[in-house]
């Protein structure tokens, strides 16, 4: 088999076998494929697609380049949950303790990755404390004892896809359902869980900027997560506004547990209700929405859900008492405040740009080597169709001074007020199973 | 500027500009830019394509990237001709003593390039003591004296265009309109001829495999060469036979003598005098095509443009006796006839097995290291429309035992014998100013 070869096959839209997907991505992962015939390969991919097939091949071969975690070990039901990433989307920390609540099982190891603000890991480490280093032994026994567990990697799972993500970022590749799809999968079929649910967003702040390309891409995961003999449900979920209120990390964490008390945002509580409900039929720990919708709302009265986010915490060596007093995370410098300067109804919330802001300040990562800050970010107290008068606030700059002016400006510009009545949005936009 | 930036314009379909095309090929040349980098792009205008600025903003960075020959020195007009290659392609061999002959001066620096036989270079080596590494001074000479040089580049040109070919190689990105019409031109422009005549092959043994590609490929050189003021003509002829008999290196150097002397195959004689009377139009050397086929006759006739080919031979160390005794040359040990197993009319001829038996037999390299070995290859007897009976020979494998057999079975099978009458086929196809 010659490289070459296979990348002209893919040029004149033919499909790879499985034969040659294995010769590739074994190649590569064994440094005897050089990085310029793969981009090559893949920018013909962008371009002529994937097949069925070649996706479900294309994800086992990652999925074998590396080890997978055994949770054979742990008795019961485990589930995982994996968004496509948006702006202020802390819906694992709220999701993960109302299941394990359940009786559910949560055995997730995340990985960092960019963003405008930190990832789950991150957000966890703004709580005084917490580690996100767990052995494996001590990984499997917390999730054993309560049902929850939050860590980093551990295993060295899917190399080929951290290899083939950090050449497809530098080289215009990343935009590819078939792509995008085994890369996700891969790493959730490495994770080890039995049932998978995916929350792909769509819109401004997401990957996905339309309704029909999240479907596409939706179905692509669930079709090969099944495929695999993994229960896979996708949901497609509003990201043409900020999730909830808070954008940071710190903040972001609060606004989960304040959740977790019932005290949370009208949208972003419905989202993890429905998510986590989601998850409870399609383990069978419900039989229906209704059933499934009690069970929460009865974990979360009862305090039970919250239990398990300080019980995660006690576990993993943070502070648990931040649950009662939110001044242990400490505070950013500077509260600014970000005034409507016009009266009328919110029409457009420039949701990408609301997380660039919260970068500019400090939340998030443009380089694996910047640092975050935890307690700087954004509280957007506005959601599109709420009328406006001039001079309310529609959000507040929570900063240490870092480009502060720059994400002032940004974030001002990203509300759009309208004189004309608008439409409050649904959060949940369909459902692929 | 970042590359990704510009790979991710390429991909969506929009144009490049000039300090982009800049940009990348600098940075290529300079090694600020990675391969990886380089072939997605590539990748990217292999499915996008490049537009008229593009095109001719890449061959301009690409024949800047290196040294240019400065032809101003040598007085009269200096004219190149290139073939896009083909199979027992020794036109260069004829055309050029043709019209240095007829007064034109052709100053012509080659590359060597891979093939199922050599280049132009490799067969004037099979001459005996003929040497293609002349200094530049001796070649600025040899041309002021006797108006012709066929020689090895001494010069460093468009070196841009020698990495970015090794690099589309082996990525699958030769087959692009745009990247080959630039490349092909930044070499024309940078050897400094004023007017240049392309020689777009077409047919099963080309590049271009139909008359609508090479029409677009001939356009898009046209184009380039006349926007860069050389006059620039490209002709569009047959390749869906070997051009002449002779496949190989000494044996396609006998074939052009012959030629040379009057005597040549009757379709090679017609394309040699075509493009050197286009030759000679396209510079005013000849008013009408009338003019410049009778002075063409006049100087085969005469003997002076055999006479240049002897001096060209004389003046690069070659033993001129060549010309009047083949067997100087040396020979192949084994002649082995081909012949045809039933009777009919010559439906097709598979020009590029043809080309890779030849090649199979050691007249060609596959790969840059390879030897070739000047004596060996194929004479093929038989022209498409041609009436043979069964048992007369097709072909004469001249072989000195490298893949004998292998060789011998691809050339039986390159010929298709119908039952029906088959029309000949004319060897131009078309011309394009």
């Amino acid at each position: 088999m010659r490289v070459v070869d296979i990348i002209l096959k893919k040029r004149n839209n033919l499909p790879l076998t499985k034969e040659e997907i294995h010769f590739i991505i074994d190649g590569y992962v064994n440094e005897k494929i050089p990085d310029y015939q793969i981009s090559a390969l893949l920018m013909a991919i962008c371009f002529n697609g994937l097949n069925r097939e070649e996706r479900i091949n294309l994800t086992l071969e990652m999925l074998h380049s590396g080890e997978e975690v055994d949770l054979s070990k742990i008795e019961g039901i485990c589930v995982d949950k994996h968004s496509t990433g948006g702006v202020g989307d802390k819906t694992s920390l709220v999701v993960a303790p109302i299941v394990a609540s359940c009786g559910l099982k949560i055995a997730k190891m995340s990985g960092r990755g960019l963003g405008h603000t930190g990832g789950t890991l991150d957000k966890l480490e703004s709580i005084p404390g917490f580690s996100i280093n767990v052995s494996s032994e001590d990984f499997f026994k917390q999730v054993k004892d309560i049902g929850i567990a939050i860590v980093g990697q551990t295993a060295n799972i899917t190399p080929a896809d951290k290899k083939l993500y950090a050449l497809r970022d530098v080289t215009g590749t990343v935009e590819s359902v078939g792509l995008i799809s085994a890369s996700i999968m891969s790493k959730k079929l490495a994770s080890g869980a039995h049932s998978i649910l995916l929350d792909v967003k769509v819109g401004d702040g997401a990957f996905m900027k339309t309704i029909d390309d999240a479907k596409v891409l939706a179905s692509s995961m669930v079709d090969i997560g099944n495929s695999c003999g993994r229960k896979t449900v996708a949901m497609l979920t509003d990201m043409d506004q900020p999730l909830g209120e808070a954008v940071g990390n710190s903040i972001e964490v609060i606004e989960a547990i304040e959740t977790l008390k019932g005290r949370g945002n009208k949208d972003f509580t419905k989202l993890c209700y429905e998510i986590s409900a989601e998850m409870l039929m399609m383990t069978g720990c419900a039989k229906t929405k209704e059933e499934a919708t009690s069970l929460i709302k009865e974990k979360i009265e009862s305090g039970e859900a919250l239990d398990k986010l300080k019980m995660m915490i006690i576990y993993q060596h943070g502070n648990p008492d931040v649950i009662n007093d939110y001044s242990l995370f400490g505070k950013a410098k500077t509260d600014i405040l970000v005034k409507a300067t016009k009266t009328g109804y919110i029409e457009k919330i420039k949701t990408l740009d609301v997380g660039v802001s919260a970068m500019l300040l400090g939340a998030g990562r443009a380089k694996k080597e910047d640092k975050i800050d935890p307690t700087v970010g954004v509280s957007v107290k506005v959601k599109v169709g709420n009328f406006v008068n001039s001079g309310d606030t529609l959000a507040i700059i929570h900063s240490n001074g870092k480009n502060e002016k720059e994400a002032y400006k940004m974030l001002q510009d990203s509300f759009v007020i309208s004189d004309n009545f608008v439409k409050e949005q649904d959060i949940i936009l369909g459902i692929v199973k």
